[in-house]
């Protein structure tokens, strides 16, 4: 954390403004018979003007070889080093759906899935039940006091739900239950020290009670969990940059990672233009936008190369409301890769373009994975862009005598 | 300095010489007409006949996004992590008049200001008195005893001038008196640690007596500090490297960071050919010099692109005296970025060329911002130059068995 010192040492508020355009899982490999990713294929005249007027580079989320979880990948990019500011899975669902965590709360992720009459798991997402049955399964298992420990459930999405754990004494070191695949029973809780025994014996009677409850809900007749976690105490982006900062995203992973790091959660919609015109609507009020698009990276994630060109163009087409904005310092990127190819994240490097009025300008005349090589940031740990972002913004001042 | 240990394991005297060129603020930005840079623009025969024999790179002195202080970029070229090394600005000034700094001595800079007769700042800089006025005015503070504390007083330059503490128990953890802006009274001095409660008691009635004292002495009826700093315990440069190494350089500040780690100083005149002809009588007597030109980061920061373009080609054009010495090793780089458009530093990254015969060439053929992003050095920490200085000089053993 050195580095967040140094910067947290040499910020200053200033009234410029920086926009973090985050297009989940931007990079990309090349599609077999083209040669090219899905970056290049795409038609974004916007972005490549914005490449060709700012600087360009490709950023490592973790290091290379590493592929991110959203989590590290974001944190990243938001000038927390991945490695040191470790995030639960449970924390990330928790204050993703805006559950007012409370230090010393355990949560963990949930998933409703169906099991046989020998208790085998045989779906692992309850034939995707939808959020409205969602929520009221979780009403069955909400507000149970188990030796004393309250535990509070609550829905995310479709199958998704998490699981709050409110007492003394609690401990984040249990395994999940979640066996990660069919044909399987569930696996029991276990300590993973000493300390937390208490916290696995709780959590695998809270088990136990659910699977009665819903014996009669199949598809979503049994419980799935996972990702044990508690909040960390973690400095704010407000403090180290001296920024008010805000998110818009429509993903509620993404604002909770957000919020960790203390963010303002904007309200928006789920298209891309309904978060440029969130952004429109809030530009005077923040001066720090961290906006998120998802398309990419579930196109990516299911293995559609199209969709993928179709997202980022469709994002590309939408550009220009953030242009004619003004920021101060547009910087456009990802949190890591998902090729088409892979159907999933991946290591490679992602395309960053940083535009400001003060950024050298490099060669770069197209946002793509191969001409970012060139560009004039090379290539950069993505923990680097947040204290570039700064610089050009001028909210960052002289190091040293 | 992790790295400075495996560099001192194995570094070992041999006759082969370096020599590191600084030409201080080098990285510019470009003038907005023509799209080129104060290098970019000047003529430079002489640098882009090395650049093209030698090998090329981009050095960031502190981090990317980091504007550094002329202290942090100079140490990082010597060597030293400029996060892990750090030097306040008494220390640096008082070292750069040859002020022979006890260890326990603490040292502060002092501006000659004036004050009106409600005692508020009317001019940080005392019209910018001679530096002849400063000397006289310097004697008649200099040398008085407070509370058993010897304090010395000399004139640095104009209104700038230097305190010296010396005394049992002294700290430097004391606050500025300097408001840094005019219309305000100058503030008293704070400790900001327990101990440093006298040592603030001192400087303040030091700063009571020179207000009487400077009494009838406007412009400077008064005084303003700030830096107050101890002599850092630092490896020398001969220790670390087994060099024999010696500045060359007209400005006080930087014989002033060269002597703290431990070069020669050697009288030279302000001009680069004066530069040039104390490198050229000097050189059977050291195997590393450090030849520092002020006058581009002096335009840079008067925001003059002509002027830093015509003092880029004045060394250009005095080069062949260096050339002609047959360096085993010869670096040209900067200590950050100031570009004329910015008027200040920047934390750009900086140009940088290293010749040798036996570094591995790059395609490289001038010596200009855009060129050296595509060198064979890449872009990295300027901390790494003096390993490829060293190894280039043939003076580092292999690591390891």
């Amino acid at each position: 954390m050195a580095n967040l010192e140094i910067i947290k040492s040499i910020a200053r508020p200033t009234p410029s403004k920086i926009v973090l355009l985050v297009i989940d899982g931007l990079g990309g490999l090349p599609h077999p018979k083209t040669g090219e990713t899905e970056l290049e294929t795409a038609d974004t005249p916007n972005l490549d003007r914005l490449a060709a007027q700012g600087v360009c580079g490709l950023l490592d989320p973790v290091g290379p070889g590493i592929t991110p979880g959203s989590a590290p990948g974001h944190l990243a990019l938001f000038g927390y080093d991945p490695v040191t500011f470790n995030v639960g899975r449970g924390v990330l669902e928790a204050v993703g759906v805006d559950f007012p965590l409370q230090l010393g709360d355990v949560a963990a992720r949930g998933n409703f899935c169906t099991v046989d009459g020998a208790g085998l798991v045989t779906d692992r997402r309850a034939a995707r039940i939808s959020t409205e049955k969602n929520a009221e399964l979780c009403q069955l298992l909400d507000g149970q006091v188990i030796d004393g420990i309250t535990i509070f459930v609550r829905p995310v999405k479709e199958y998704r739900f998490i699981i709050v754990f409110r007492g003394d004494k609690l401990s984040p070191e249990v395994s999940d239950s979640d066996p990660q695949q069919t044909g399987v029973a569930s696996r029991a809780h276990v300590a993973l020290k000493p300390g937390a025994k208490a916290t696995a014996r709780i959590a695998n009677k809270f088990v136990a009670q659910a699977r009665t409850t819903l014996a009669g809900h199949a598809p979503a007749n049994m419980i799935l969990t996972r990702g044990f976690s508690q909040r960390p105490h973690w400095p704010t982006m407000s403090e180290i940059y001296q920024l008010k900062p805000a998110v818009i995203a429509s993903y509620p992973m993404y604002r909770g990672l957000a919020r960790l790091v203390g963010m303002a959660v904007l309200d928006t919609g789920t298209g891309v233009k309904d978060g440029l015109a969130t952004l429109t609507k809030h530009y005077n009020d923040y001066d720090f936008f961290f906006l998120h698009f998802k398309g990419a990276d579930a196109a990516g994630e299911d293995g559609d190369f199209e969709r993928r060109v179709r997202v980022i163009e469709e994002i590309d087409n939408s550009l220009l409301a953030l242009i004619n904005l003004e920021p101060d310092v547009i910087v456009v990127t990802g949190d890591h890769s998902t090729p088409a190819v892979l159907k999933g994240h991946s290591w490679h490097p992602v395309p960053v373009l940083l535009y400001s009025k003060w950024c050298r300008r490099d060669q770069v005349t197209e946002f793509s994975e191969s001409a970012c090589l060139h560009g004039g940031l090379g290539r950069l740990p993505a923990t680097e862009i947040m204290p570039l972002a700064m610089a050009n913004a001028l909210k960052l001042t002289k190091f040293g005598a």
